[in-house]
């Protein structure tokens, strides 16, 4: 799939609007509307056959009648008559769609099955259609406004580098009246609607490849091509281009409203969260933050680096921004003796110097201190961002602002600064050289951190991605996997992945128990192998801590219930029961939109009480599994806790990488999970487990 | 200490100003221009000997110079000269004081002494000061502006319902700029400085009590007088009079600055929360929620309940809402058949009728739509809260306000709405109409979860209240407690509470060993019983599991182990092991500013690893402790888990309420910890336990 394919779309030179019209009110009157009005210097024909002209152009009966070559063809009319639009689109030789009409999977069944059509369509084609029930897209470096939004009504469209897609138009109306009345630039902005052909996957790979998008936005409710969407976000990544996403559905009750939205497929928010953590996409919770995270990205330098100095005219306002910025991970180291010692010099007697640095009331009377003291922290190379709270002193605005603007020239870091009450002049003064200034102290300092956490993945090892061919769509989603007894599940992981089980071995009856014992070691877990019953605690199916001679009436007891209910029965298995320092779960799924995952969490009781687990999508190295075990809650039980031993951790990570490798490289095996998996001295190996097949 | 002490302050009639200048620059000057030129209508008696008149006022030359009673007199000279006026005050018998002025504690060591004398000065005859290092008060209601605040300079001061005080006297000049600019009134501001006499918790009594304030904020570094400000608390909630707190020292490098910036003792910020929720107090995280959370109090009709109905405009928009408003803690339940069958005679065939509720861009061509849907909910009685949403739309801003107005009129619950983009005009009707307007998601619901999160606590059982000589502040607060052995210890919580613990002996030597064990059943613990050593684990000091020889020969190995350290030894313990199904930690402690408190956690290993701690302030009844119990993060552990048998919870209720009953009524006992208590069976007992008691 080539990016290059949207450029039809978002750099089209020629557009043909079907369903033109004269009146404003209509969709059709207003996508002509826009693309006359703005600075979009192409060519629009409208096409109308009841018209001889629209807007002042002329008007076309249908796109086979213009001679020249349609790059974007903006259909505008009744759901029931796209269809043979888009036949005739697609035999003009367009180069893209955009489908504004509704009436398709939002609406019924009817209009799921006219969107399918529309979508094999273009499909067999590759003709690139974004909708339908779309409000369009539009390229502010261009003008092109190919789009019935309602935003530019009272704003003018301006270019700029902030791009952004989203799957519900309201939003990106929102987005759009937010940006453009902070006085930025749009790069692109793409309305995704039901998504029958362009995806927001799609979407954000040819933004990440866009030069005039600096910054991408998206809003999400459901990704519906995660591989895709992967490579997108670390080609992003590697090129150091910001990815802001707000998601739907965090709720279980908002993702269900999400889905009855726009049909999208809205997964467990968890593993949206562990997909955008692993591919470096920052999060947001509203526009206001994307907005905010976005200013401080267009116009502050940023690199990789949490030592934040805050300097504050109110003692007050420096501890509540130094908690904002411990609370979202900064750090606020305490000052060198250089520092403290140049300090000195410019802060008067009763002032003390350390980070947060309360200036005091001192800058009242001495405005250039607060430029001195800054300079001071800028020249020292010990931070790598800063916050400025100032406030109130509103007869200062116009000196502190020059204090300021003097006392940071020319550092290469991020400097915001908050401002309180009286601001207007520091405002303008401030953003006019380049600093973003914030009202409240929240904002800003979720901005900085937001932004410094995404800087801190340009230092990290880039995410790993699996080759596209080991994460297709499953094509048997709808069948049920079979699920393998636990002795075939570890006599499976054994043979394809070299996870080691304790010794045991599968009896038929009980008589045959005590020669199958005779070389084993006691006690004994006797565990009853029905495909029927998986989960066998409570069910009678397993027990433990058994003597040979209670493992032959505990193997006589679980076959004769195997036949009371008439279960599909391998036997009973016997196993040595091993001494257990540390337990782990591990399990493998896929899911069917984001790919591939591997969860490894504490084992035990731990895991239905309290749980305390992580994720991430595969491929997942050696050291990746290192890495995760040591983001576990309680990773300290297993690093050498009270005296104890520490796990054998090399070797747990080796068995996991492993068994991941296995599950990316074979699509049939469907799940997996180890629980628990246990060190018994160096040893690790399965205690339990059970692997899914495709049927 | 009545509260009526403080009106001689905030009532004045009568204001004497020493150090009166005709200079606005002046910190005199301003305090003067503020009382003179605002609506303030009581007499003003400007003082400085040097000047005849000032401001057009007659001059004083001293405070014994002016016939008639001051209520309030105002300081605003050098640090140096406090003294001696404060003394022709009190001589004069005026009715309160606030010292502007600053050098005193926040400044260095002698100033700390000047403040010291000075609350001693006033202490004596309980004349209520305000500050030093402060920047005065102000009541709204009668245009008093004893303060020497920049805030007011672009504002005007008006009265209102809304009443703040502040540790900080930037953060209090914030406030007021932002509430006046949003167009409310204030009912008092105390800036309170270095709460030399008049702390905080004086204050939030004299607001709870003050019939004009509706809404009390307060801006905390850290509280003096946890018992008194308790008591407030708890009054203020009784009266259902919301209280906001701005809590500055959430972690500990903040709380290390606040400390630094006026000296307040800033306690751990986790005791802090436990504080304010046990009080029904509302913690907000800035001034901006603060004013937020206060506008709705003040426009909406609040009670208790957390069923919260979301109508949008916008399917992602009310996704994005309901994601906030569960992750606030508030419900979205679905709707009754009843709502669904009425919503659906409005909606358009292609809606949903659930809730989160997108009406669609149906409003667009019917903005009577709205209104009839609100309706339906408004007359369902199964919601306590509505969130609306729209955005965009701005041709219909008229339509749709006016369609809100009318669907929620008469409504006794409240309702925010959330405008984005064109809002102008609908933030003014609807403002007009009493309704909260947001421009953005997360502050409105967030201002909604706060307001509902406070009524809940109308509901429930008030907090207790220990008798205030129950919470002196500590005498010995410097002197280090004397540690009583766990024997010892164990002794003294039997005989003081009734505590068992298992049964043991203490021996002094090996020879005793195979004698006191006789009546006793192994295995057994043996434990070194030295003061000096508390912590025995891994110190060699405790054995588990031993049999009488291997206790023989632990006994003899532990006293040696005394006997090389030359540690004081009262014995070694030995204890029967007994089973032990569920673990607790149990401590109880005593903040020198919050007061007595106590601790229920998960015991074991969790303790260090991953700890699970609730706390709470005595008293504690059996009740309480049970609902404390509940609230550990892993308390389906101990109520019947996986076919395990529940612990007994009554008893242990019974026991650390007991625990709790001594622990406040015996102020010599300054801490106690018992870890692990344990259940086996249905007894609970103490298998360590430590008690330090006054020196």
């Amino acid at each position: 799939m080539s990016t290059k394919r949207l450029s039809r779309i978002l750099d089209a030179a020629t557009i043909a609007v079907i369903g033109a019209s004269d009146d404003l009110a209509k969709v059709g009157g207003r996508v002509v509307h826009l693309l006359r009005n703005g600075s979009y210097s192409g060519t629009v024909y409208p096409i109308n056959p009841k018209r001889e002209a629209i807007q002042g152009l002329r008007c076309y009966a249908s796109v086979g009648a213009i001679s020249e070559s349609i790059d974007l063809c903006v259909i505008a009319v009744a759901a029931s008559d796209v269809e043979d639009q888009v036949n005739q689109c697609l035999a003009a030789g367009v180069g893209g769609l955009i489908v504004l009409s509704s009436g398709y999977a939002e609406q019924d069944a009817e209009g799921a099955h006219r969107q399918a059509r529309l979508a094999a369509l273009v499909g067999n084609l590759g003709v690139p259609m974004i909708g339908p029930n779309c409000l369009g897209v539009m390229n502010g470096n261009n003008g092109l406004a190919a789009s019935s939004t309602f935003a530019i009504n009272d704003r003018t469209l301006i270019g700029g580098k902030l791009s952004f897609a989203t799957q519900s138009g309201a939003i990106g109306t929102y987005w759009l009246d937010m940006v453009l009345a902070a006085g930025h630039g749009v790069a692109n902005w793409v309305s995704t609607g039901n998504e029958a052909d362009v995806d927001l996957a799609e979407i954000l790979d040819y933004l990440a490849d866009d030069p005039k998008t600096a910054v991408i936005g998206l809003y999400i409710e459901g990704i519906r091509n995660g591989a895709l969407f992967r490579r997108a976000a670390a080609k992003a990544l590697a090129m150091r281009k910001p990815v802001l996403v707000l998601k739907a559905g965090a709720s279980s009750v908002g993702a269900h409203a999400a889905a009855s939205h726009t049909g999208a497929l809205a997964g467990e928010d968890a593993l949206y969260q562990a997909f955008f953590d692993q591919h470096g996409i920052c999060r947001v919770q509203s526009l206001s933050e994307m907005l905010d995270v976005s200013r401080v990205l267009l116009m502050q330098p940023v690199k990789p680096g949490k030592r934040t100095c805050v300097v504050s005219v109110s003692g007050g306002a420096a501890v509540l921004v130094t908690d904002a910025a411990i609370a979202g991970g900064l750090e606020i180291p305490e000052f060198s003796q250089k520092i403290k010692s140049r300090l000195k010099a410019y802060l008067p007697s009763f002032a003390t110097p350390q980070n947060p640095l309360d200036v005091t009331a001192q800058v009242a009377t001495d405005p250039d201190l607060l430029g001195k003291v800054l300079r001071v922290i800028v020249e020292s190379d010990e931070f790598d961002e800063m916050v400025v709270f100032c406030g109130g002193l509103g007869n200062l605005q116009q000196q502190l602002s020059e204090s300021i603007i003097h006392g940071i020239a020319g550092w290469d870091r991020p400097t915001v600064v908050i401002w309180q009450a009286s601001r207007a002049l520091a405002v303008k003064m401030l953003g006019d050289a380049g600093i973003p200034v914030f009202s409240e102290i929240p904002p800003a300092v979720t901005a900085l951190c937001q932004v410094t956490r995404m800087a801190g993945y340009w230092d990290a090892p880039p995410p790993q991605i699996p080759p596209l061919e080991a994460s297709p769509v499953l094509q048997d989603e709808g069948s049920i996997p079979s699920c393998l007894t636990e002795q075939r599940s570890k006599a499976f992981l054994l043979q394809r992945s070299g996870l080691k089980y304790p010794n045991g071995v599968l009896v038929g009856s009980g008589s045959e128990v005590k020669g199958a014992l005779s070389a084993l070691k006691g006690p004994f877990a006797a565990k009853l192998q029905c495909p029927e019953m998986i989960h066998k605690s409570g069910s009678g199916g397993i027990r433990l801590g058994l003597s040979e001679t209670a493992a032959v009436q505990a193997v006589n007891e679980m076959l004769a219930l195997a036949r009371s209910h008439a279960m599909t029965c391998e036997g009973v298995l016997l196993e040595e029961m091993i001494p257990i320092q540390f337990e782990f779960l591990v399990g493998l799924r896929r899911d069917p939109v984001l790919g591939p995952l591997l969860v490894i969490g504490r084992g035990g009781v731990s895991v239905e009480v309290d749980p305390d687990i992580v994720r991430v999508f595969l491929p997942a190295t050696h050291t990746d599994v290192l890495t995760l075990l040591m983001r576990l809650r309680t990773s300290k039980l297993f690093t050498g806790f009270r005296g104890k031993g520490a796990a054998p951790l090399d070797e747990i990570a080796r068995v996991v990488a492993s068994l991941g490798e296995m599950f990316l490289a074979d699509q049939s095996i469907r799940e997996v999970e180890v629980n628990p998996l246990v060190c018994s001295g160096n040893e690790v190996m399965a205690v339990d487990a059970s692997v899914w097949l495709s049927a």
